[in-house]
């Protein structure tokens, strides 16, 4: 896999991840250690809740978004190191979904102290099947300089 | 467990959860899935990282946060149901951390068009044992009015 530095990066770049399916199995596991709320954890409880059927927490598809793009989606030399971000999901995960990320660098700001990194802004959208966006994260992140 | 309808919110409000220690084991189990990073797998690579020491993915020390919101941090009536939000992380988690989350009740809007229900944004900060904000987590979530 090529790494890039921050000087192969540029303002529209896109980078596209590979896919991972959500199955109800994994969801209910990830819901049973970091958010045991009924409609992530049991399907029969989720059907009369405020989602309709079993869902994905929201971090469930966080962190696998996060898999996605540590495996390729987002290749950066140096690894994947971010200071924050925004986070929305505009629609749920459901079991069954495969679920891609796509990226797109939206800024690139070199740092003035530091000649050897910058920060920069990058749009990850994840994605469906059926193209919905089930997840949009813009984070800000380090990209380091070839030595 | 009293759980919290929207009526019984304020701005300014104040909710403290329990607390959960991160340990190298869970650490290295979450990374190992979600974010295989050597600085987050692995205490020798680590220490030539960036981090200088093993240290848990942001997005662990988040699942840890949801954890302690939903066993009662948060506990608000009908679920944590997110929309999105804003998160960073000031300082990097490390093995012995001993975490809680403190909330506070930044903005309450009753919806126009669904009477039973309204909008909240939450500021969540994660602490460790040294009173140190490990993680910011400004979250609007749905509130639910009694029915």
């Amino acid at each position: 896999m090529e790494r890039l530095y921050l000087e192969d990066l540029h303002v529209g770049q896109k980078l596209v991840s590979g896919e991972r399916e959500m199955t109800a199995e994994t969801i209910k596991a990830f819901a049973g250690e970091f958010d045991p709320q009924p409609f992530h954890t049991d399907e029969a409880a989720a059907k009369d809740s405020f989602f309709g059927g079993l869902a994905a927490s929201g971090w469930h598809t966080m962190g696998v978004t996060m898999r996605l793009l540590v495996d390729g989606g987002l290749p950066m030399a140096g690894g994947l190191i971010g200071a924050g971000g925004e986070i929305s999901w505009p629609r749920p995960t459901r079991p069954g979904d495969v679920l891609h990320v796509v990226s797109v660098i939206e800024k690139i700001v070199p740092s003035r102290s530091r000649p050897e990194r910058g920060m920069i802004t990058v749009r990850s959208e994840t994605l469906n099947q059926r193209g919905e966006v089930v997840q949009v994260l813009v984070s800000r992140m380090l990209a380091f300089r070839r030595s």
